[in-house]
């Protein structure tokens, strides 16, 4: 059978999702990923072509595009036998996307702030659009702190997402210190990451 | 029973998708809206308080409380005993939750281009930053129109989505003219905006 294809680019954690999801469940041996280089001003056209919004991750599998991560990786999540990682029903499900949500909130905010003050001309930086992307990444951590009971147990795509989400913030803002003040989030953090699924897919260094 | 709360504003598109289904499904009963004003740089702190990335909407039922709007729809469509907006399983849901992103990426892309040349001091505005916004919400109308024979049928949260998505640029884009060399998607808008459901939640003019 063929494989599923993963529009990929190594530093997104948008992709870094799915990517764990994938060794979480096995399904790494049928997924072929496709490197792809893409930003908001310069769109990759082979991500166009497969997500109009261009964005990573894409999945091709067969005559089914699917964007954008979160049903990317319920999607693989249906492919497999082993444990979901999306609980089916119930308290477990809400809590699970709730805290997914919570993980790509926080993303979405540090890529706003990193385009505003890595892609953005210096002379167009606003700097009340970068604080309001920073009080939104600090108060995710915040509740991140507040909730880390709700992290312990088996894994689920709010657990991954988070711990991706994380691993961006040291990878792209290392200077915020967020485990200051958060030393519970820090030490599931630190635990999570052993997992060979987080270290096979560390952003490049 | 105590109703739900529904953080509200009479001109998100991403409320509108929930305020519709809660109407279709007759939820809408259910559900007490509260009216906030929050932008990305004057965050209201009762949004703030339910989600921690501020964003809206943000729904309240006893002690859980949900975001982002693909998560609290499809938990309102758990909620209902009517025919579901979110298909159980198989191609039907992929396809549905791939148009709810499809419409979902329309919106993140027309909010930033919104956010670029109404907030944003005119000083520090970037035209390829608009531009790169302005080709995504093309790149998703263009998509819409060529499949447009996959909106027909009982409604969907991704026909929903892609309505109030539409719904939003005839809003604020008015100048774009989406529906020119888009006939059918056009044609489609029409019909599904009849809906009681559409008619009660249109913006304010």
């Amino acid at each position: 059978m063929a494989k599923m294809k993963l529009l990929y680019a190594p530093s997104s954690p948008y992709v870094r999702k799915a990517m764990v999801l994938a060794m979480e469940t096995g399904l790494d041996r049928k997924i072929e990923t496709v490197p792809v280089t893409t930003t908001p001003i310069a769109p990759a056209a082979e991500v166009t072509a497969r997500n109009p919004v261009s964005k990573i991750p894409a999945l091709i599998d067969g005559t089914l595009a699917l964007y954008d991560s979160p049903v990317i990786c319920e999607y693989l999540d249906s492919k497999h036998r082993k444990k979901k990682l999306f609980p089916a029903k119930g308290k477990a499900r809400w809590v699970a996307l709730r805290q997914q949500a919570l993980g790509d909130g926080l993303l979405d905010a540090a890529l706003l702030a990193r385009y505003e003050s890595f892609l953005r001309p210096a002379d167009k930086r606003w700097p009340q659009w970068s604080d309001g992307q920073m009080a939104k990444i600090n108060g995710a951590l915040d509740a991140m702190e507040k909730e880390v009971a709700s992290l312990k147990g088996a894994p689920t795509i709010g657990h991954i997402t988070i711990a991706c989400a994380l691993g961006y913030l040291d990878f792209r803002f290392a200077d915020l210190g967020w485990r200051d003040k958060r030393r519970k989030l820090a030490a599931w953090h630190a635990k999570f990451a052993q997992r060979p699924s987080m270290k096979a897919t560390m952003p490049p260094g």
